[in-house]
């Protein structure tokens, strides 16, 4: 059920909308690939921040949920969350953060991921006393160049490390892998996984992510947990990138033009603290829903610019939707995101729960 | 007194911090100048939202404030706040945002801008049974090619109009100029003022501004007020354009190395959720304080790549501190800021109260 006009029009602008029948179905869509593969998914909630919306992933048959940051889960873990199962893709470094993830693992089944030997022997010291061992996964880069051991062999090396340190129990493989090497990537997984298994130690979760090869994350057999993050709103970027179409965009800005110039060019109240600066490889800021002639060529930061080599046709007032380059980023501005759809008959308003958190 | 190691070593990353002593000697700077050559300031809160920051600007001489949004003039306003002259550049369009500004004007001294009929007519209609008018300048597009009216002429006929206007008084010219065009900018205000006073109405306020050229804003002569906005932080971008030196970089992002893959790459806690992906035309995302020979060369989310020609020397566990390109922006991501100096002799945690009013 589609936002209605007068529902539009009954609110304030610069405003982020979510139609939750799309984003439900693009959560069935990837949940049906994967149960169909035997595959797992944990779905990275840096995408929606709402502990709503990964209950909806969840009941779609979900295992657990990724979260990059301890504050990102403690947030999607509170209130009257049923989150229990978290891992976090991320070297936890430093007292403050280590002591929250003692609490945490206190409350629910909780895994992060490590890189080095420095970061290990933080989580050994932190959880050496502690009832339960930390599972600990051994953070890949094949290829994407940020974080991440950088051979199967650094990976068995730190395995080893892991499975030996006290408070800590080795859990598998993760990886960020760089779009179009799927090759190098499963090559780099499976002689990592073979060499760890060599030392009699089990790999029992070989973890990859992202949204744009998705529907080929069973390709690689040694996969056996998927985190896809933006597939459950969808964006320009993955529009381009031929990952899925307009109507599959769940995430919309909706901005009232403020000013029309020129008759071809108009100025709306969402400027880059509504879509945010990031590009993504791409031209302009942004697609309006139903005007593939313009450009949202230049952003302020209450300010965006639209241009068109036609007439414009827009007058102050009207208003318009805008399907953003990278819906992650753009809820990650807002205090509230309206909600419609998946059960939500009309719109609510709903607060973005992990918004900010990025301790 | 700037924030000693223990104090740093005490803070979680990433983090932004505000040396307050900076903050003021920039501030002061530039009311100097101002009140040297009889221009009054009216600083732009959108780099600090604090209210605590805008007292400071206050206190040094600015004769009011200068918000983008209504909701952000709402906070600003807000609890004990004794701000009570706000100028809201933006074209108020809506309902919603009307009877907002209604009850804002109730409270304190309130001026706006308009650049076509439309924002005009429903301003007026919005304040015609007020007891107060509200006060309305045109807003002028000199080069910017943003909002605004496009001629002298044009400004002439709005401020005719809004002079007729019922529950308005004509308030006088506000411009965002384009950096490097001062001539054409004081030709185009010159102009358009002595258009609207042939027609006997008086022009009292001609506002600019932009902290690039700040220090030449006396230089047209036909400007009474000026509206610097990052002045009070400065940032990478400032420092690229010759506006300021680094120690006059009020704002820093704390973060911490949390892997160290290669010799010469490092990976910080702080990505575009504390850095924001604005370039401004410059490479890299940051300037590592003490560290020239670092780029920071790619940002995701909760992730900062560094790299370096040279060995990168860091290890995890190790803080740094980062200029970010934009400091405004910045401001806008985190729920708080870390603030020391001007009378705060310890580091003191400050909500960021406008931060996200972008209604």
């Amino acid at each position: 059920m589609p936002f209605t006009p007068k529902e539009l029009a009954a609110i304030s602008t610069p405003a982020v909308l979510i139609d939750l029948d799309i984003a439900n179905r693009n959560v069935e869509r990837f949940q049906r690939y994967a149960d169909a593969h035997e595959l797992n998914v944990r779905p990275h909630i840096k995408t929606h921040k709402l502990p709503e919306v990964a209950q909806m992933q969840l009941s779609a048959g979900a295992i657990g949920i990724t979260c990059q940051k301890v504050s990102e889960a403690e947030a999607m873990v509170s209130g009257n969350s049923k989150i229990d199962d978290v891992l976090i893709t991320y070297n936890i470094v430093g007292e403050d953060k280590l002591e929250s993830l003692r609490e945490l693992a206190k409350r629910i089944t909780l895994s992060v991921v490590a890189d080095s030997k420095t970061v290990v022997d933080g989580l050994s010291q932190t959880f050496n006393k502690e009832p339960q061992p930390l599972t600990v996964l051994v953070e890949s880069d094949t290829g994407a160049q940020r974080c991440g051991v950088l051979s199967p062999d650094a990976a068995q090396d730190l395995a080893t490390y892991i499975d030996a340190a006290p408070g800590l129990l080795f859990g598998g493989l993760m990886t960020y892998p760089p779009a179009g090497q799927e090759a190098s990537v499963e090559a780099f997984m499976k002689e990592a996984k073979t060499r760890i298994e060599a030392r009699g130690i089990p790999v029992p979760v070989v973890t990859s992510g992202g949204t744009p090869s998705m529907m080929h994350a069973a390709e690689a057999v040694v996969t056996t947990e998927y985190r896809p993050g933006t597939y459950v709103y969808n964006d320009r970027s993955l529009v381009a990138r031929g990952a899925c179409e307009w109507d599959d965009c769940a995430l919309n800005v909706l901005a009232t033009v403020v000013s029309v110039p020129t008759p071809n060019r108009a100025i709306i109240d969402a400027g880059s603290k509504a879509l945010t600066s990031d590009l993504l490889g791409l031209t302009g800021y942004g697609h309006v829903v139903g005007r593939d002639d313009i450009t949202i060529d230049q952003l302020s930061e209450e300010h965006g610019r639209l241009i068109s080599a036609e007439p414009i046709g827009l007058v102050v007032g009207d208003r318009i939707r805008i399907v953003p380059n990278h819906a992650c980023v753009v809820t990650n501005l807002v205090d509230t995101v309206i909600v419609k759809g998946h059960g939500r008959a009309v719109p609510e308003t709903l607060p973005v729960t992990a918004r900010g958190k990025i301790i």
